[in-house]
């Protein structure tokens, strides 16, 4: 489902909801009013009318939103409607590790390999994913209709790689390296932001502002 | 700063606010209006007034928001005006990585010991931080003043782990351990999710869906 003009934001977004709804879906709650829909999932009616907005209109006055109807658009809209295969490219400490999170936690997206370019890793296999030299990026791309690439290589290798993952055709690039990546128009590269998580606890380490919500 | 309602979705939308703040700050922006601060943060007016409402009234009706005072508020609302000293319990593949990530991106966050029961692993310096006996956390806990934890064991191991950290007096666990942990009340459990930000880069793996912005 297109809309050229939902900004990222909006888009960031849609995975919470998703998550929200399946919570609710698995509670057998199959309609729910927009101001309880707004408490469950923490943003305001307005911005959740708003943000549906960009892609159709999903409420019905009076009687609020479909849990199963609202999941499906959403699925469809991101397009996690049939797994996602992506790659990992950088098989060092971080890599792996990624690696063996997807593989275990996430229903969407199925990694289909791993690449590196040192013999040492070459030939590895994490959780049955396989490390293979970054030389067979293209074939793997093809073979496997591979949209997504996770960069975790050392700062020093990442534009070297992603040129190597641009090359193959992927033009997604879910980034784990603290440096610039330098991509042609077309390329979405999407940061990732792990301090930020951690810096929304450290609120909670003042321990009066602990409650149980 | 203390407000027992504040919502956690709230807490976890401060460091978005922080970061665009400190973006604005950066390109020279003393005073934003409240519609271009809800374009350039993403969120509705409304949701950005409503959430800062929960710690007071940090806007001025015709002018808007002083980029400064509001970023000084909010570090003081999350509690980053100092360094933050965590452990990161685990030194596997995701702990090494994540003592790495953090002690090159995270400016508030200090992290001052690794901690793990394996004797290959322990005395390891990564990036100056080192591996230790899991039986010095109390120790360090004690000296350092740590306030949260970072828990990347393996899942067997996670139960054990946390009885650990809760023994030394940390009562914030940040958990990537894909397993439910049991915790007295009072101690509050993030569970991280790099699936959710991952979910919503599918939606840009539609070549259609890339638009520069």
């Amino acid at each position: 489902m297109v809309n050229k003009n939902a900004p990222k934001s909006v888009i960031r977004r849609l995975p919470v909801y998703l998550r929200i709804l399946d919570n609710l879906i698995r509670n057998e709650v199959e309609v729910i009013s927009s101001k309880d829909l707004s408490e469950e999932i923490g943003f305001t009616a307005e911005q959740i009318r708003k943000d549906l907005a960009f892609f159709g209109a999903f409420g019905t006055r009076g009687t609020g939103y479909n849990t199963s109807f609202l999941r499906d658009k959403i699925i469809e809209i991101i397009g996690l409607g049939e797994q996602t295969n992506i790659v990992v490219v950088g098989a060092g400490h971080l890599g792996i590790a990624l690696i063996r999170y997807n593989v275990t936690k996430n229903p969407y997206v199925n990694v289909v390999a791993g690449f590196d370019v040192d013999p040492s890793v070459i030939g590895e296999n994490i959780l049955g994913v396989e490390v293979m030299n970054i030389a067979r990026i293209n074939e793997i791309v093809e073979r496997y209709n591979v949209k997504v690439a996770v960069l975790a290589v050392p700062a020093e290798q990442a534009q070297a790689a992603v040129e190597n993952i641009l090359e193959s055709g992927i033009n997604v690039i879910f980034n784990f390296v603290p440096t610039k990546l330098y991509v042609k128009k077309g390329v979405y590269v999407h940061n990732a932001d792990l301090s930020m998580e951690l810096q929304s606890l450290i609120y909670y380490a003042t321990a009066e502002n602990i409650k149980d919500s």
